[in-house]
């Protein structure tokens, strides 16, 4: 309550309210991705920050700096167990980083600018700060602590460059595989001419924090979800180089398929952690190689699908967003398998920013979206949602209203927890019957994304057509604040 | 997935789906309270549990039994840390008594049973079990393991019963502090005897798992939230004994309030732990006491107020309640500072259950509500929720609809964190100016309820005077099936 009524001194602090945790910390990555720094959270003692922890470990998945301040008890009142009393540091610990409890008020500005320091810490980290209500609001004679100065981003060893070097001159098959800052798009212009001229191939993680792409930019595939295409995506690759990127495994394991998705005989080699300097290492890779700067690559072109028409499908969903999507659109994906056919249908439309669904764990969408738009006015947020995850965090819809933001959501209404029904097939668990199918569908009754909406202060339309779906988008596009399209499939 | 699936094996289990795990853990809290026997909730990897942590946390206060069922990686696929991987043992461990994780499908029979038999371990325990993929999906020929029979409630020493026995003939002003099973129709009776008889007062803990309470049924009161009342309560007992209740504590520490709500000096005594046979501990202590069978007590007679009329405020719709409320019902109370007059009005009341938010982590409401109707067929459950409260697990409402579930939901649409803006006042921290109240209130844009609830499935109506909230209450009393009610303050 202290630190509530200490932010009226500090008017320059834009203080966004969540409707649920969920909503706060996943609004906090959306506004790392896009402002490239950390925002701060508010919590509340140990069950509203588990609350926010699902979104806090996509956050931590993402890469993305986190400050997260958790209100507790005072210090002597813990010993009494009071009803909202619990193991916050537990609690924490499993999606943070760094955890630490202010043991008292003097420490309070030397905490806080050290958790801010942690989570700037490349390549970004969650930073969790507990704060006893008497460490706030006991008096301290402490100084105001400086910010700590940040290290900058490790340069990649000689050692793994001469490995990546040697490995690209072989002659074997060898994929780049980048995620994190090499994918935004000067770096991926270098990647781009390191593959045209060493002929290697690049793919990017199958989930990313932000890629950016479009016209213009370099063409960059994902590791595919499903685990057979992905291991026919990488089954002739004989060295595999990480730049900003892990060694991919499978999502789930699946009874008779390996976890890993590189051959078994594949080289892995590790160039560049996330948190190095990522720039510095393709920049190098190519001068080593002998890239020429003016090499060739080819770079999609803008180009516009004719709107569709007939059945509202992905495919239609899809076709409509290329055919509509403004510059410098942000992208913020949770269409999980509706969304499939998307990432294809969007290849030449104007530059944008493509942010992913990192730690799987759904409920991020609509508060991705919420933080990615308050770190970027004057671009519009576009979020793809399945209606499943939505409902998880659907309260952000109100934090969107409130902050008026321009985001507009697309709701792929399929009613249904699609991708369970697929790892139910894929696990070989058979055909679901009536307990199991109560567990993987959303009809009886189905949902009306309208009305819940618009009980959020948002303005919504539901489209059951292709043509109806773009005329939605179209006037969603035209108009500031948010909106939302209820794209019954 | 192979647990889903083998849901269809056992058409006899009810699978009640929840759209966001919050709804599942606060549903499995209101099915224990009361059915007496735990629910088990199924839950998907650390983040699943994550965002059932906080209703697991009242559970745990209110002594539910709980069996959580949370599946994970395969046992050999975690050493890739795939996206979803977390430590699962670590967030459940704060929220949980027991917490295994099952090795291989040989385990399964043997850990289930004794999750269930922890669970049932009285006063009741959360058991949180965690399962591999393949623990599900290997074949196993270990036999079945039959439940593990369970302990009976342990009966109170001849130590304690003495203790207490002596301070209450000592004639210090004792009093009995009760909750648990204590607060049963039965066992209530018993301490109104021994209260009449002894001269000593009776109160119950300020929150509590359940109460039975109404017309008919010995009046207890309950330690007030606000410190300083309860400080008054209690400000002349000298000796406390415990039945079934633990020692009152200050909900939050205030600077310069104690944290202890007994007088420095009053001697505490627990006469029973809540997972003591309570009703023998009361039986035992009547008798020790000599305290007459037919010891007349003062029983509350039925009586309904006149319908309020004009101004819709809580007086008012607590007033309604008691006019209109039906035999029986389940009351689910989240109404938190609106409901503060609610126990007072409702004293006179046909016989009803009254469950009570036991942990302080909001959002409990119309999860807990849901799990009652689901427990007791037959009978109306009344939910009175905060708005703020309710936004936590709103999506509750959905379920309820496709359950067909007889819960009449009343929404205190006040459009603030009340409680916040009194805690604030309480801790000295001033008056909220423009960020601070950003944080406190619930208007701009005023969440609309009706089209929430419609948007889930469930009908509704809006009510701005007295006359129209008891229009709607009698409506939503007559009719089965869920009913939403926005009681606009």
């Amino acid at each position: 309550m202290h630190f509530v009524a200490a932010l009226d001194r500090k008017p320059q602090m834009r203080c966004i309210l969540g409707l649920s945790e969920g909503v706060v910390t996943g609004a906090a990555d959306g506004y790392a991705r896009m402002a490239d720094k950390p925002a701060a959270t508010l919590l509340h003692l140990g069950p509203g920050l588990a609350n926010g922890l699902a979104n806090l470990h996509n956050a931590r998945r993402a890469n993305s700096p986190i400050v997260n301040v958790v209100g507790d008890h005072a210090t002597y009142h813990l010993q009494y167990d009071a009803p909202l009393t619990t193991d916050i540091e537990m609690l924490a610990r499993p999606m943070s980083h760094w955890v630490r409890t202010v043991p008292d008020a003097d420490h309070v500005s030397a905490y806080a600018a050290e958790a801010v320091a942690q989570a700037r810490t490349a390549p970004g980290r969650i930073a969790t700060m507990v704060l006893p209500a008497d460490a706030a609001w006991n008096p301290t004679e402490a100084p105001l602590q400086p910010p700590r100065p940040l290290a900058p981003r490790r340069q990649v060893g000689a050692d793994r460059m001469r490995d990546a070097v040697q490995a690209i001159r072989s002659g074997k098959r060898t994929m780049l595989m980048l995620s994190g800052l090499a994918l935004r798009e000067r770096n991926l212009q270098v990647a781009g001419r390191i593959a045209q001229a060493a002929g290697v191939r690049l793919l990017a993680q199958q989930s990313n924090a932000r890629l950016q792409r479009g016209a213009g930019r370099l063409e960059i595939d994902r590791v595919p979800y499903a685990v057979d295409q992905a291991l026919a995506a990488l089954q002739d690759i004989e060295c595999l180089i990480l730049i900003g990127a892990v060694e991919p495994v499978a999502f789930f394991a699946y009874p008779d398929k390996p976890s890993r998705i590189a051959p078994p005989d594949c080289t892995v080699l590790e160039l560049a952690a996330p948190g190095d300097d990522l720039e510095h290492a393709l920049d190098w890779l190519a001068s080593e190689l002998k890239v020429p700067a003016d090499t060739a690559i080819a770079l999609p072109s803008l180009a516009r699908p004719p709107l569709p028409a007939g059945a509202l499908t992905p495919v239609a969903v899809a076709t409509a967003l290329a055919a509509l999507m403004p510059e410098q659109a942000i992208i913020c994906d949770e269409s999980v398998t509706s969304g499939r056919s998307l990432f294809q249908h969007t290849r030449t439309t104007p530059p944008h920013d493509f942010l992913q669904l990192t730690g799987g764990a759904i409920g991020l969408g609509l508060p991705l979206a919420t933080g990615a738009a308050v770190a970027s006015p004057g671009r519009k947020v576009i979020c793809l949602e399945a209606d499943g995850s939505g409902m998880y965090t659907v309260q952000a819809l109100w934090t969107q209203a409130r902050e008026k933001l321009d985001v507009v959501t697309i709701i792929y209404a399929n009613r249904a927890y699609a991708i369970l029904q697929g790892e139910l097939e894929q696990v070989g668990a058979g055909v679901p019957g009536v307990n199991a199918n109560r567990m993987l569908n959303l009809d009886q009754p189905a949902l009306d994304w309208v009305k819940m909406a618009e009980g959020l202060g948002v303005e919504a339309v539901r489209a059951e057509t292709a043509e109806a779906f773009c005329d939605a988008l179209k006037a969603a596009l035209a108009r500031p604040g948010p909106f939302l399209i209820e794209a019954v499939l």
